[in-house]
């Protein structure tokens, strides 16, 4: 019996329910429980496996081990201005930026640009999702946040940077958006240590050793640092997101995030910086934005070259009509996390 | 006799002076003249050649050609909100900018976050003069705008993106300011130009002949496009950018702005965005974002990585103490310019 034969589906809302019950079983509050299951759901729909239900077993690991408060109430601060803050209270992010959300959608209304700053809390989820949420609104947005140190500077010698995420949305009325959202680093440590399982080399550019020398080799990377993407290029722009989404928000580096988690195998505590613009603000009437941008989208798709994320909508499509298929092992994952006591090491 | 020996210094208001009277006499206003000139000697301070006085003929070819007002009016609109604007009613960006900065830093320190839109404006300048503009009122700045398209998009075919140029800068108490400021192109046109006056090959990835197939010709890759830098990644941040500084602010793309054009030796007319935050209300009193912020920057020089522009703010010192040594050839280029009514083609 191969692995297709053994698919089974399940609805969005079905698949919501199981992974909701596993955190809530593992002492996390009803609010938080169903927000952490829904961006973990939102994942596993488009099929990014890896921000799917293969998260459940880190986020658990990470609340066993204490570094993250699974009953924490966010809390939103607003001062007026354009920036406001959710304070996550060292929860897991998804809540706190559901409480800030609806915040930041009126005040980059009024404004025309807000930011939200989320502060203190556990991020394991992708980018897009929040990018998503602003988009539906009609908002322009940009996201990004440190990780833990695990990419080394161009022209340094070891781990500094995070993978630092990096997400962009624009509003498409009537279609799913524009949004991008991807890894500073030339690969993610996942793609390196598929290299190593199939006996394959690296790419160059994508890794240096423990000495700070460049290789091919994926042992050897593993044990040594992450590139940047294109090259000092993708090192400025993960420094900025650093000083943006660290320094400038009073949240830990992803060096001081690793050195203050102790261990890769955790999620690591950090903040997030979200900043919303109003299309129709922004353009004061000189002419539509959102056909602006269709005209630039159509001439991209004219030459043959892709919008990003449609992968990830072709397969949320297909979920919604057809249900998410999870294999036999999968489901076996999360029986057993839905039934035992939750015995992750 | 050497092109060393033939050097001779002038002074930063020296050459200011110079390159003030060749645009009043080529019929600037004298605040349009005197904008102009700061930028362009500011390039050649920072012996950023490729923005210092080899700038000026461009300038006065697109000035004759009838493509930007020479005396234009800059008007600010202010509608209280985070969004500034400055109309450069057709005229050079610089003036556009130092009227509208002072107002982003004062919007900027009551919002903690606010943008400033140029509209209409001929953009033929660098960004980070106007980025240390921001971080010397201790600002955290970006900046963005599109060009005129000669960057196919990746995975396409045919020229679409402009070169378009992404800067931001991070201001340091005491000393020169984190700023990169690059081309979000693998290499700019000039580098493979001299490419192809070196009968040198081009590295791969740098561009794609005019049948989108990739070339190491560099004739080939002239008649043919630019590529992104990055790949994909550095493709969505162009068109990010093209979002952003064109469609979002009702100003044109860079494809839209080679065709108005019709020529590539001629300045594009589009728009520019800049966003500024003040640190010290994002970081709300949880810790120091400076502080913070030079511990990173320590970190990255301790393992034997660069910081961005130190090499321009070694020229700059050098310049300060000695002068900006200018050839034999460039002086009969200012000399011409200064005295001829420019007949320039």
């Amino acid at each position: 019996m191969n692995d297709t034969a053994e698919l089974r589906s399940y609805s969005v809302d079905a698949l919501q329910s199981i992974v909701t019950s596993i955190f809530l079983k593992a002492g996390l509050s009803s609010a938080q429980a169903a927000a952490v299951a829904r961006t973990i759901t939102a994942g596993e729909r488009d099929n990014c496996k890896s921000h799917g239900i293969y998260r459940i077993e880190g986020n658990l690991r990470t609340l066993k081990a204490g570094k993250v408060n699974g009953e924490a109430e966010p809390q939103l601060v607003d001062d007026g201005t354009a920036v406001l803050r959710v304070d996550a209270a060292c929860g897991f992010s998804p809540l706190a930026f559901e409480i800030g959300a609806p915040a930041l959608v009126a005040r980059t209304r009024r404004l025309g640009l807000a930011a939200l700053v989320i502060n203190d809390c556990t991020h394991f989820s992708a980018l897009w999702p929040e990018i998503e949420v602003l988009t539906d609104q009609g908002l322009a947005a940009l996201a990004l946040c440190p990780s833990y140190a695990s990419v080394a500077p161009t022209g340094g010698t070891r781990a500094l940077l995070g993978t630092n995420p990096f997400a962009f949305g624009w509003p498409r009325p009537g279609q799913d958006p524009y949004v991008f959202d991807f890894a500073t680093s030339a690969a993610a440590r996942g793609e390196i240590e598929l290299h190593r399982r199939a006996g394959k080399l690296l790419p160059e550019g994508w890794a240096i050793n423990s000495h700070g020398v460049p290789t091919t080799d994926p042992e050897a990377a593993l044990e040594g640092s992450l590139l940047p993407f294109g090259s000092h290029k993708g090192s400025a722009i993960s420094t900025m997101i650093e000083l943006l989404g660290a320094a400038m928000i009073g949240d830990l580096t992803s060096l001081e995030a690793r050195e203050a988690l102790g261990s890769m195998s955790l999620l690591p505590r950090h903040g997030e910086l979200l900043i919303a613009f109003d299309p129709l603000r922004f353009s004061a009437g000189r002419s539509n934005p959102f056909a602006r941008a269709e005209t630039l989208f159509e001439a991209i798709l004219d030459q043959g070259a892709r919008l990003p994320s449609q992968r990830r909508y072709a397969a949320r499509k297909a979920a919604l009509k057809d249900g998410i298929a999870l294999t036999n092992q999968e489901r076996v994952m999360l029986n057993h996390l839905a039934s035992a006591e939750s015995e992750t090491a």
